[in-house]
């Protein structure tokens, strides 16, 4: 039976066919917090998990987050604050409440994300002890038209029994962070009014700590029966301290069904003056336009995302629905009009990491959006940019010169990583990631070019990238100590991606990347001096930068201590004078299991690393290593790889397509795109895994069907589907041209909007590749 | 097993023998909401549920009343308002919670009430999932001896590991009233400031709403282990809103044992100036105190009151049990220091009916307070005095003259009944008792009068009470109605004790209370007249009384319509006319059960009653109707009484014992004791049935032993055991000379502090209390 069949008729029609459902079928409350996750929503603006709205769950986490709105207070760090609960609507006959565990038995349970329209949905039947049962079905969406409003619809059918039916609409500002991470708990905002918005319902506002930005969140209530009945009989509004509540309740006959819809409005000082008006205006609008009439224009924006985002998978259903699920909330996630905003590293779907942006965004998450939203791209480039000057002060305050990026970086772009972490069992520790971990800065100079070399959008690049790409560049070349004996520029004291291993000196990986970052702002300001030289002497002039500068910054980059670029390379001085442990074992779904030699030794004493290093580095340059070295160096070190970040699987399948391990590419592959639709690293309950639902795509586009840019710029695909697959199709947009490309076994079709398909087989790759660069010719 | 046995060392040497305990032994989470009434503590100035201190029970209504801290804000009527929940005290091992409801299971379960020494234990283990054992132990008390201040102490004990224990100390300020009755719940408190109280803890000020009564609840910890070793590794407040938390945490080996004691101090502006100040002051001698000094004076406190208040019964342990159960919630809750405060009709553990004073303080509990607790009971008339002038508003609003008293009072003597009702189900009926039910007024009256008789307070007296009894008799005189064909008085248009029938004509009850309410007044003030010319002259003057308004009085009282004083009584006007229904059935407890005829016509159009009336008339005229008459009445009254209020089965009992019923007498009484310490009605959740506590004591004393005062004023016995009791004995203190008396079946024993025993049988009780009388003039 379809999953859709199991709603009544009512929700049933909103739903699509199983293939974009992600279901959950049983109730067990410990995996409450995952689900909550899994189906979190987001619009852009705001993400909101998916709790029951009828509350009187014990293990829940609710959160109503805000691209933008952090702050820190008594926190380790400025963090995405929680904002009031508008989702909560208690129900009640007789004083008892009616919900998921307010009841002696759930029966014909069934909540269901639905990833193309974007909504979720609920249908079960709670039976009390004295024998009421109750039908409840719902769907929740936060509009991605008016990304200021959310909402949610309630059926809710008496099946045994008639009565007053009693309803509790709060907006909760009680709320905090970490509400079950006793001693990481903040309440990050201040309540400051509560009322009743005039009458039209309830309304609370609240303002962060720190900065005071002012956050309004307003509710409204409607109920009727299915007869367009006005079925409210009475509300009344009261104010329980931080708490904003309005009482109704409706008399219902048995096998009736009264349809609630809560409508939510919450607006922030970010976009408004007056978060009071914003929140009124916003509401009435959103009532006066009723709740199918906004799910209608919500279903079209998702389907215009789809319509970019979506890649298809024939003969791999599974992989299919969980690669549809990671670009579901990637893509729901950032906000194209807001260059304030990055995306955290749990998307916006969890407290972990504050929503704070990581080299996970240039590297794992920037390249879809690059490819796929390069609107959305560009706010994420342009907030980097934002914090340009932060950054040159950070450099400063560190005692380098040029920009250096934050490890973790949320809204005012100083550095928020914490230099101490407390583990559950009370085990405190320095942290020293925001002290060494400095390829950061590579990898926002990285994205900021690559952004470029995609979209062709040379204003950014003459305006913003390039001062990024001088200013890292900067930064390195202060960074480097010259060795007189050896000629040579060192990196001492880093942590290079894999982070058991810190701080080391000369990690290949930060060395490279540090070389790679100075020589392409070598290269981008001299292409400036050549074609544009007004932009030249302004920007020499803004960045007070010489000839002498950058002829210095050329002399430092060659000399780099690269540790090598042939052969095996050695991941930083003395990894080879490690205690050399290598994995032995495998679990069921063949990833590594720690060597028993970890337990007994300082993992820092070992060869074994947490995640992918001179991999990632080769991923990246790939033009910098043959491929005989990328294969002896993914050999090498994917025998002592643990994969203990999410950043690391993708990786291992993008270089196990490149050099040939297909078999252990595709079991990484199911690693990085179920890590959360299964809850398979158990820390869904805690957010998405951005860098996953990034690299899923980067392993599906750039590694199975070989999309990628040549050393001559050229748009070129290598496909090596595996065998169950049939054919990959998806969209891109190459310099600013929307391509929609498909690949099989034989071939390849490149397809823009106005011209007639280009095909080739795997024979003519090359010849693909120009057909590639035609199109954008042609357009 | 000794009940206290089942307890560690540590914890059962405070614990009293089993007939002092009330026990639960499963844990039942349906149960809770009555065992935190039934384990409710108070001292005098507060009362605090028995809530889990752990929290995360899903079944909880935490609850801390101040006698005279009373708000309205939106509630129906002014009540006892919640104030911040200061008990709780939350526990994680690496996050997870630990507690009654954050186990996989729960053993070795059982908390005890010791009525004893006024303090509640617990002791349970709870496992967790991953096979964690953790013993929890508990001891709480409020202290009689400094009543600004509570505390409870934990044992806790990891069974099978070690590791970081975090702890969570809250003071919650978020608390409503009617936290589970959506319709009903308000917030009475506007919080105010929350700190930490210089470093000592966490401190919530809070104020009422109306009238801004400043309220300060502070907290502080100490954690050491049982080598007096402080283990509180860190510590660290927050406040979350309206939540003040202070978070530590303690390192734990297997089988350690960590001592946690929280204590907290309470201070409202009714008592102190500043109650910041106040709360410091208290809270930092508590904390010097210690807890097991502090426990010590409050045992020592408890041991002087049981030694005033105990019952003793031989041959009848569970309803021993049951008395003192009644007794120690009773003589827990009222205030001996505050005249502003009377008791509520749920004592103060529980929040139904607000904490109002009703009738039932003047004829249920005011008895076992004048007789046992004369300095508590001069606080109960006293309030009645305070509210004198409002009650004379009150009449001449109504449109009397005099002083009408509320059917509920607070702290204003405002009307706090309200007019209209909601019934779970959503019904709203106009609710006409404070429109109609006048009794209240001459029991008021009853009340000063016997407190008077039996304290000889003359002080009280020539002040207070004959004040009230002039005022209230006037208000009788002003209500009555000249009929002039019948040249008599009728009072239309009241509801008396039997509240199914209202508004009626003539309430026997109400007339002949009325009759003597007024009497009492012109032989009071005759007296005066007679004794004391210039009290007698002051009065008239300040009360504008004059000979011929007395005179009036008289004329007026000796001609309301009494319906009778002979033979069988008609209820009131046109009772007989009813349908006549009687009672066909008793069920398992030999309760009548609702005849059927019920169910098919409106209640008031049958001859069925709610409660006792022209029984509960009889009971306290005892003079005023023969024996034979008292019989009558009962025996026809009692086939037609369903005792649907908890103030009529104590009665019956009495009246049985006189009339000769003893059988049915018994079961009246077990109905009467047993109400919440089984929660016979179902309703112990909300509080504590005080009537049914001072008619159990009225039951025994002046049922069993006969205990009464003659028409001469001479105390005497007249015991009536049943055939299982051996004997009973109490205390009193009659007309201020604390007597120890013995009753059994041969003979009573009156013994004063410094005098032998008189000892008589039971044929010459009339030189019993000739005896009696004798005492009193000896001392």
């Amino acid at each position: 039976m379809a999953l859709r069949n199991r709603f009544t008729e009512k929700v049933r029609s909103f739903i699509s066919e199983d293939e974009w459902l992600v279901a959950r079928e049983n109730y067990d409350p410990e995996e409450n917090l995952a689900y909550e996750s899994i189906f979190g929503l987001a619009n852009g603006n705001m993400g909101n998990r998916a709790i029951f709205e009828e509350g009187g769950v014990r293990k829940t986490l609710p959160a109503n987050y805000i691209n933008g709105v952090f702050d820190k207070s008594e926190a380790f760090m400025r963090e995405l604050a929680n904002t009031p609960n508008w989702v909560e609507l208690k129900m009640y006959y007789e004083c008892n409440p009616i919900g998921i565990e307010d009841c002696k038995d759930i029966k014909d349970f069934i909540t269901i994300l639905d990833m193309k329209k974007g909504i979720v949905c609920k249908h079960y039947i709670v039976c009390s002890s004295d024998g009421r049962e109750t039908l409840i079905e719902r769907i929740k969406f936060l509009s991605r038209v008016n990304t200021n409003v959310g909402t949610h619809r309630t059926y809710f059918t008496p099946l045994n029994y008639s009565g007053l039916i009693e309803f509790e609409n709060n907006v909760d500002g009680t709320i905090t962070n970490f509400i079950d991470f006793p001693r990481f708990r903040v309440k990050h905002l201040n309540t400051l009014d509560i009322n009743d918005m005039e009458g039209m319902g309830c309304y609370v506002e609240s303002e962060t700590r720190d900065f005071k930005l002012p956050i309004g969140t307003a509710t409204a209530i409607q109920i009727r029966n299915d007869n367009e009945e006005d079925k409210c009989r009475s509300k009344r509004f009261s104010r329980f301290g931080e708490m904003a509540t309005e009482f109704f309740d409706a008399l219902c006959e048995e096998k009736e069904t009264l349809i609630i819809d809560k409508y939510a409005a919450i607006c922030t000082g970010r976009h408004f003056d007056n978060v009071y008006e914003a929140c009124k205006k916003q509401l009435t609008l959103f009532v006066n336009n009723g709740f199918e009439k906004e799910l209608k224009a919500h279903f079209n924006a998702y389907q215009q995302l789809w319509a970019a985002a979506d890649v298809k998978i024939t003969g791999d259903d599974e992989l299919q629905k969980a690669l549809r699920f990671n670009i579901f909330h990637l893509m729901s996630t950032p906000n194209p009009e807001d260059n304030g905003t990055n995306i955290g590293a749990k998307l916006i779907h969890g407290e972990e990491y504050g929503g704070h942006a990581f080299w996970d965004t240039e590297l794992f998450t920037l390249p879809f959006f690059t490819w796929v939203f390069p609107n959305i791209a560009q706010k994420l480039v342009e907030y980097r940019y934002n914090l340009l000057d932060k950054a040159k002060e950070n450099a400063i305050a560190n005692g380098y010169k040029g920009a250096k990026y934050p490890w973790e970086s949320a809204d005012t772009g100083d550095e928020e990583c914490p230099s101490w972490t407390i583990e559950p069992d009370g085990t405190c520790y320095r942290c020293y990631v925001a002290d060494y971990e400095h390829h950061v800065t590579s990898a926002v100079a990285y994205g900021a070019n690559r952004y470029f070399e995609v979209t062709n959008d040379e204003e950014f690049m003459a305006t913003k990238g390039i001062k990024i790409i001088l200013e890292t560049a900067r930064f390195w070349v202060s960074r480097c100590e010259y060795v007189e004996e050896l000629d040579q520029y060192n990196i001492y004291k880093v942590t290079g991606p894999d982070e058991w291993h810190e701080p080391i000196d000369n990690n290949a990986y930060t060395n490279h990347l540090a070389k790679w970052n100075i020589l392409k702002a070598v290269e981008r300001i001299g292409h400036y001096e050549k074609n544009n030289h007004e932009l030249y002497t302004h920007l020499c002039e803004e960045l007070n930068l010489s000839k002498e500068e950058m002829s210095e910054w050329v002399n430092v980059a060659n000399k780099i201590n690269l540790k090598g670029t042939e052969g095996l390379i050695e991941q930083f001085d003395g990894y080879f004078d490690l205690e050399d442990v290598t994995i032995s074992e495998w679990d069921e779904n063949n990833m590594p299991i720690a060597p028993q030699r970890m337990r007994e030794i300082p993992k820092q004493k070992t060869s074994i690393l947490k995640q992918a290093d001179v991999v990632m580095l080769m991923f990246l340059l790939e033009n910098t290593f043959d491929m005989e070295t990328q294969k002896i160096n993914f050999e090498y070190y994917e025998k002592r790889t643990l994969h203990r970040s999410s950043l690391s699987p993708s990786i291992h399948c993008l270089m196990g397509l490149r050099v040939g391990d297909s078999k252990r590419a595709y079991d990484y592959l199911t690693r990085s795109a179920f890590v959360d639709i299964y809850n398979n690293q158990g820390n869904t309950r805690e957010g998405l895994h951005a860098a996953s639902a990034g690299g899923t795509w980067q392993c599906v586009v750039m590694g199975y069907c070989g999309m990628a840019i040549d050393s001559d710029g050229i748009l070129h695909f290598k496909p090596k589907l595996p065998d169950n697959w049939g054919m990959v199709s998806f969209n891109i947009v190459w310099k600013g041209t929307p391509l929609h490309i498909t690949v099989s076994k034989d071939d390849v079709v490149v397809k823009s909007q106005d011209s007639i398909p280009y095909r080739v087989n795997n024979e003519e790759r090359k010849s693909a590749s120009q057909i590639c660069k035609d199109c954008i010719v042609k357009n």
